[in-house]
């Protein structure tokens, strides 16, 4: 069983980049599963139903998201009706949309959870208590859990990671757009990567124009952020690889590829 | 000409890695000079007058720091006499230490400078101008110009390596402990990524011990953050080769090595 | 029924001030209950259980905290079997403590209740939705309700007030340690004050030296911040008065003294 | 010679109360000069053409502002040649328009000066640095100083009273909207407030619809914020006298007026 989860996808250069690597990866790695972080995949924030329509058909069976999941109003529309699109599950009790979502897939049960962190964040439920509560319901009837930690802070993402080592297969780290290189199992068997990175412009900040961005930094002025163009863009994603023997994580292997249009 | 650039060593684990891999390394890769961040290098946070002593006899050349250089009080009776030891540029003018420290080598000047972000840190002043400031004063004198930006934000130190993209040799992030994975050479030459990594204690978080950070996430009480021990350490450095013809960067080498006592 | 609220009292000259204005002011306004801000009580910040019984013996009833709780170790002694103090109430469950506290005086049932501001302070449960679960419990059984809510930012206390308004008694603000002059009843009849202010040294910030504070913002260097001394202190209050024959609040009253030893 | 300063004037029913009470406290309290924080003026962030020519012809002869002076971008515009209109000195150099603005009233130089905090604010430069600069040039030509001091901590607008205490005539807070109540002459002779207060509608979060506040705070979903409406409004501001014959503060007085269409 070879799952891939791919970092947030930022705008048309990313889902361009996405739709391009997808079919490739999935031959070369065998993948049974495909996983997208889809908060920036609308011009950069947000998702629209369109694009969420073009996600699903590259073949991205998930998509997770962050703090950017309702940036585009008409996510309202269909957060609600579409399963396979999640938002963070520690927004209050009430919040459109669910924070988890389980799929069969080859015979298992695989549960994805979408969880956000509060370090350098907005007020929100503590993602530790909420992973315990999810897991206390899914844990026995799902042989596969992955989680989406969208979080600023090293420190948080380490801490998720230690903390429930042992009790589900993979936590990866979403939000920051820049890929680490601390890919890794930790003792208990879970695999960890601290930030996949993103799918979008290459030389840009983060996906979208540098020029604002350094405008910002040395002004203070409010400045229009605008996704990147160019004909360069990277993809970044992990790819897990799980056991059937045993249900356990085998392997977890960094994707980086610089793409040219 | 080749430069490694160490990243935050954590307490006694970091120092004890260090010290078996600078000569290793030296030697494999031909170094000319090692610079590492010491923030940390003494019990955790701040730096020693013996902790200093034992990182330069490691051959260590230049030591920069970050937001916890003012952490041991000692670091006071010795900042101002030890030119080898910068602190950030951008605190305030008449902050005891110096910003930058330049270095005579193979027939070059090479000037190493220190600055802390703004994003998710405490107030301090602006990093961009800071440089600006301080290149100003030093390119003409200076073939080789080195930055280490101790910073949290990704946006930050990407949008700090464009801004001076072409202006200086490298630009090295450090601060989050966590090596990313996006080592490159920006398009007017100057070679970059986002964060270097720590030395230190591989099972644990960022440096410190597990268990105290975990409850603090946990719980908000007070915990008191230790120095985490165990016999695996992790190495992160990365490696600049300049091309003697044209002063230019070459190549930057992101190191990685998992160390057992 | 009168019942006077005490901001924040900062160590020494604030518990001498409160000593002193406390049987004058329970004469004056012929009080029946009063509730203390302690969490600043024992050399500046946290409580020790000798500065807990001199509190007590100056005929406080019931002694409210907040993000400085826990900074005194001791507290963990006491916490669990002194009733009349309480903490937060919006610590996760398991937080040694209790977050509100039920006395029965002149046959009313009153409760007093603790809560922490989001914006701007470490990451806690919701605040708004902890009241929620309180109220839930204890709105039967006491016809008084008094929320002490230690936070930082006018938004959000004006919004728990509004969100809260004719469902408590009254809501005070506490943490800010400078009285605001919005006193007023709510429309639907809860009292409101965003923050009582503090008892404590005059010539000081917040209760604590002016140089160490100014040095901070200054040099942006560690300091060693001291509680102020000094002969002239204030002491701020709020008095509520409640009609026996409706329950409700039928006034509010600021007080701020200014005491010279 | 008598100055009044107004606080943040919240949108259209913070213009028409201004327009209200400053005929009738310009009479009662004899006053020379009127100064007023418009950060806020034009629909509850930023300031427009029209609504700056209406706050001049109110009779404001000064106009402070704070974060929100760039909300609205037609501000660039006449920033910089309507010199009575000043935004935070503190912004870089190069900042469009000016940090403060000196006028001459009954043969005195009145010098007034915007400064911005920096805790729980975004990062700008030192206030206490760019105060020390701007008074280094302007202190000898003027015989009053009057700082704006838009901020949020307590702690640091009592930091820039007692650094500033004796070489400024005043010290007023903005930005929290809630006026504090603690005016005071500092001991080296200027006057302080922590905080004016805004002048705006009065049932309402800081001058905005309460329910998408309390809305924001529950559900950390995305709303949009109003000015809010109401025949009831506040107006806030401080009065300060200086004894011509010493050109020192010999009182402040707060002001505030709850008012009905
Ligand atoms: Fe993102
Ligand atoms: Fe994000
Ligand atoms: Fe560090
Ligand atoms: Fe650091
Ligand atoms: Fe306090
Ligand atoms: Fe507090
Ligand atoms: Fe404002
Ligand atoms: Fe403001």
């Amino acid at each position: 069983m070879n799952i891939m989860m791919i970092g947030d996808i930022c705008g048309q250069p990313g889902r361009r980049t996405a739709a391009h690597y997808i079919p490739l990866l999935k031959k070369k790695y065998n993948l049974d599963l495909i996983i997208a972080n889809g908060e920036n995949s609308a011009g950069g924030v947000g998702i629209t139903a369109n694009v969420l329509k073009e996600l699903l058909e590259m073949g991205i069976d998930c998509i997770t998201t962050g703090n950017h999941v309702w940036d585009k109003k008409e996510v309202f529309n269909f957060i609600d009706t579409e399963k396979r699109l999640i938002r963070p599950a520690n927004y209050p009790p009430g919040t459109p949309g669910k924070g988890y979502h389980i799929l069969s897939m080859n015979n298992y049960k695989i549960a994805v959870v979408n969880l956000l962190g509060r370090v350098f964040m907005p007020a929100i439920d503590c993602p530790f208590r909420t992973a315990d509560q999810i897991l206390s319901k899914i844990k026995d009837q799902c042989e596969i859990i992955i989680i989406d930690f969208h979080a600023e802070a090293t420190s948080e993402k380490l801490a998720l990671g230690y903390y429930l080592d042992g009790q589900v297969s993979c936590i990866v780290g979403t939000h920051t757009h820049i890929q680490t290189a601390d890919e890794r199992i930790l003792p208990e068997g879970t695999a960890f990567i601290s930030d996949i990175g993103m799918v979008g412009s290459w030389n840009s900040i983060l996906g979208v124009d540098k020029e604002p961005v350094i405008q910002k930094f040395l002004t203070g002025l409010p400045t229009k952020f605008t996704v990147a163009s160019g004909s360069e863009t990277i993809f970044c994603a992990v790819i897990i690889k799980i056991d059937p023997s045993t249900n356990k994580i085998s392997e977890i292997i960094r994707i980086q590829e610089n793409f040219k249009f």
